[in-house]
């Protein structure tokens, strides 16, 4: 009763599904041969077909068949090692009747498609809302078969952002320093109303028409691989859109957590996701933070049905191998089951140890971030392994804007920062963690500091130069603001000036950039231009100095450079003593300033501008 | 050169030394068979001692002898296992000549000394600073040997309380429940001015005269022990007085700590004690936070230095075994050499493998705390082992006073409270921290709450019930206030009234109290009694739920009980739906609130009334 009850509730538009064919879905819809695991689950959904014999051809056998509680869907296990053909059929019988049948393939990999790398601390990720980030194909704006059409006008609406407009866009990018591009779900979501943000995915093989198709989201993904950049697709594991398919004709009820005494199943998360480590919450509650819902549109998935799981976790092994990824950023990663996710992080990494993945850790300590990364100490403690590579550092996200506005006190200012850097003995892979200013969930940065230069020239030295991945949000660079207290969401994802045919100036070229957001665009193509092969900041060593004066001085150091970087958090010049960095200047006589470009005598003081930073090569 | 002129800048009053005699001190001065580690260093000092040989009687071998730079040393090794009388001579020969004997005992242990018991969560601590509890015996507020006099109206000065004064008040103790008690130091502390506070000691084997002798220090643990109460030393290894008499005649240079560009040696510590785990921290910075001298007469020890550790250890083992201690807490534990602290806490636990030791962890992050406790993953990340049994909650102590003020909101008001307990995982021991909201350091609770019982009621209820060990500090428990901000640490620190003679009212006694402090007094007398017996807040296991309206409710529990801890932030009353707590209640169809002592039904709602707590025993 309950299970029809929640499938009414959700299925407003399921009649459409009345006309399901007894053979609707096979998914994946192809395979690959010789993957480290040779297990593969075959999803096969029609009308009523678990009443149906499932039969392969070329004497394949079915290792496994797995029933549920709708009849539209049957599991099909086959193991890959065993099938010596190509391509081989599917067939439904109904006793002899053929009902239905599909081909299946078994593709060959890429070259070194296992081995492949993956974004890292080499890297400098650009972040992009591609429905506001350019409009190559006005043709996709709209299309037939999704609700929701292209309105510029709506602010939550779509804009006709696409794939295409990206791949315009690609030269802009490596020229701007950027070698890895995350954007926000280009997967399907069919949702009727604000569905440009992606999240609410409705088909998960499936890139949404509007962006375009999965072809160009390959060729994107080549386009850069071309460029010696990488494609970071971000996964959303907790969550499906209320119009996914699936979840109109749920395989079974338990596919979703659903609550009894809510709304059409609905409850809203209550957000208090360090519930996941703490081993005196109370059940009910973590219960609410792990299987409420994020929002009305978005049903928490349960990965702990093994079914989901193995889902999630062939649906993100098939981007990988067919859009040739180059690693995952995942959505909302501690809302999720997490002795799933370990398992789900783990076979993903198995099948390519060196790819990627940076879990959404958007919590208020050190100490509970570090927790989900691979092998950390404070997972240990509370007796988990996340088998995640790589984690978001929200405790510098915040520190930055705070040290850059407070006055330097015991522990605010230039004291904030350092401090901050203080717990990086928590993280097992310190080099491996996000670091950023903003995202599209945030405020943006020139609207916190009112497109002022010298702020962001020193929150992109310190991004540029301190350990990690530095991460930059579309439009940052060239000044964008918007304001997520005003505007809500819709005002921090502004389109990019120039991505549009009608736009008035274009502000991927020099030509169309106004004197301040040049400024903004050269001292970012500066910089990340200057990092992209300083494996002294990729993964050398660093030493703090205890901020002084409200100046914070450090040094990134390997065998082979040094690197000396000096912020003057103060509205006037500070002359520095170089004697308190002995240990670090020994044997450098000066070095150069590659943000000046000035030649740095160590003769005597340094002195370094008002509100400005220097980052010294050391010679 | 450097050494003599460390020495002249150190030792102003030194010449009192030049009359030392061949044979001026041994320490320790006696010592005990039967010790697991039976080594035995014994120093020996007198005039240029170092230039004669030193003989044993009885056959005794000397196992090793050590010298130092200053002659008037010897550090004379031996076994005590190979030891079969109770008494040996140690002579001091020029030749053939005698110029010198002790005569050394060997004592009999205590039975079961090793095995003795130590505070720990069944226990309350009660903190005193000596010189401000009780004057017991007026003829030692003035020793003519002790340079700093008696002065009652100066705030800094010397008030003339003593162990005499303890000693008369252990009933009080007794029957507030309080069952451990930590006095700030109570060596000698010879400094000309504000010795009061005994930090700056300058004799580890004395009892300061004006606070009593050795002998009635013991007199003060076995009357403790008497009422099944411990006595716990305030152990400094981190500085010793600058009046030190060794400090005055350095064995070696390397004793203490000492800086070529500060003043006559001194240079203040940064107080950045991150720089212990930071990997990143600058040798320069982390020299000066850990070296740094505390004060300017608070000589810098040098723990590295491996006869300044043994000193320190069987000075501390000297202590447990002939005062018959119940546990330490070690001042600025880690602004020490962590490395040497960490043999320093396994020799005296190695010894009495019950007995506890609590570290002054005064940091700003769970991580950085519980980075100090024995066997924590997140000293492990910092790749250390403290072997210190015990920490301070430092955040705690800085979340209950502003979770009581605060409204709240997502991080904030009885939610600052609840985030605060997530990190508890941290922590490889949570029943062993030290859990206060104030201490001899610290603003006065009274202070910041106006002496407003209410708030008393419910930070009491608070300690008497989270997981750990409740450390009260005298004075409060009868409502007792006093500015840090304005008068200074003496204004916390202010006599508690009725403990001299001449103080017109005894708030030791119902009938000197005010009714203001009878209140608070019987609060404290109920709820500290209350705890004594109860095992399930000693050891229990903890279930919190997110505080909603500003109401937090919590559970501790084992098998054989359960208590419900509410505590209402409001300035309303609250009712309470109790089905979120269903996984907690099960069973329980009411219970006692033995603040009020009313008995609670389950039936319905609970009704809260404003700013207030309950602890109700679940039936």
């Amino acid at each position: 009763m309950k299970k029809i009850y929640v499938l009414c509730a959700l299925s407003a538009a399921a009649l459409a599904f009345s006309q399901t064919k007894p053979l609707e879905k096979v998914e994946p819809a192809f395979w690959w041969k010789g993957m480290k695991n040779p297990d593969l689950q075959i999803l096969v959904y029609g009308k009523d077909i678990a009443n149906y014999q499932v039969e392969l051809s070329d004497g394949i056998q079915i290792k496994d068949i797995q029933k549920v509680e709708n009849p539209n869907y049957v599991f099909v296990t086959v193991n890959t090692n065993e099938i010596n053909v190509p391509k081989f059929k599917i067939s439904l019988k109904n006793g002899r009747k053929n009902v239905g049948s599909y081909t299946y393939e078994l593709k060959t990999r890429n070259q070194g498609s296992a081995d492949r790398e993956s974004f890292s601390s080499k890297d400098v990720m650009y972040l992009i809302m591609p429905d506001r980030f350019a409009n190559g194909d006005e043709k996709n704006d709209s299309m037939p078969n999704l609700t929701e059409k292209a309105n510029r006008s709506l602010p939550n609406g779509r804009h006709g952002g696409d794939l295409r407009g990206i791949i315009n866009h690609l030269d802009y990018l490596q020229d701007l320093g950027t070698t890895a591009v995350w954007l926000t779900p280009v997967n399907e979501d069919n949702e009727k109303v604000y569905s440009y943000h992606g999240y609410a995915q409705t088909d998960l093989y499936k890139i949404d028409g509007r962006y375009g198709t999965n072809e160009e989201y390959r060729e994107l993904s080549r386009e850069l691989k071309r460029r010696n950049m990488k494609l970071v697709m971000d996964y959303v594991t907790n969550h499906w859109g209320i119009s996914h398919w699936m979840i109109k004709d749920l395989p079974s009820k338990d596919w979703i957590h659903w609550f009894n005494d809510g709304e059409n199943g609905f409850k809203r998360s209550n957000y208090k996701i360090t519930t996941q480590f703490d081993s005196n919450a109370a059940e009910a509650d973590k219960k609410i933070a792990l299987d409420g819902w994020f929002d009305t549109t978005m049903p928490d998935i349960n990965q702990k049905n093994p079914l989901v799981l193995k889902y999630l976790t062939q649906n993100a092994i098939w981007w990988i191998e067919y859009a040739e990824l180059g690693g995952f950023r995942v959505d909302t990663y501690p809302y999720n089951d997490k002795e799933a996710m370990a398992k789900w992080a783990k076979a993903i990494t198995d099948e390519y140890p060196k790819f990627n993945i940076v879990g959404e850790t958007w919590l208020s300590s050190p100490a509970y971030i570090s927790a989900w990364q691979k092998d950390s100490k404070t997972g240990e403690a509370a007796h988990y392994n996340s088998n995640l590579p790589s984690v978001m550092d929200f405790i510098l996200y915040g520190n930055i804007p705070a040290a850059l506005t407070e006055k330097q006190g015991w522990d605010t200012g230039m004291m904030r920062l350092y401090d901050g850097f203080t717990s990086d003995f928590l993280y097992p892979d310190i080099n491996n963690v996000l670091v950023f200013i903003e995202n599209h969930d945030t405020a943006r940065w020139n609207e916190i500091f009112n497109a002022d230069p010298k702020a962001y020239k020193m929150a992109l030295t310190i991004l540029s130069t301190v350990r990690g991945i530095p991460q930059i949000y579309y439009g940052t660079e060239i000044g964008m603001r918007g304001d997520k207290n005003k505007g809500g969401d819709a005002d921090i994802r502004r389109d990019f000036p120039g991505g549009w045919k009608s736009d008035p100036k274009n502000a991927f070229y020099a030509s169309g950039q106004t004197p301040e957001q040049k400024e903004f665009h050269d001292f970012t193509r500066k910089l990340l231009n200057w990092r992209k092969n300083k494996a002294v900041i990729h993964t050398g060593k660093t030493k703090n100095y205890l901020p002084q004066d409200n100046t914070f001085v450090y040094f990134r150091y390997d065998g082979r450079e040094s690197v000396m970087v000096v912020l003057n958090n103060n509205e006037k010049e500070q002359k520095l003593d170089l004697k308190r960095f002995a240990e670090s200047l020994n044997g450098f006589s000066g070095g150069k300033d590659i943000i000046s470009g000035n030649e740095i005598s160590f003769q005597g003081n340094l002195i370094i501008p008002p509100k400005s930073s220097m980052i010294i090569e050391l010679k």
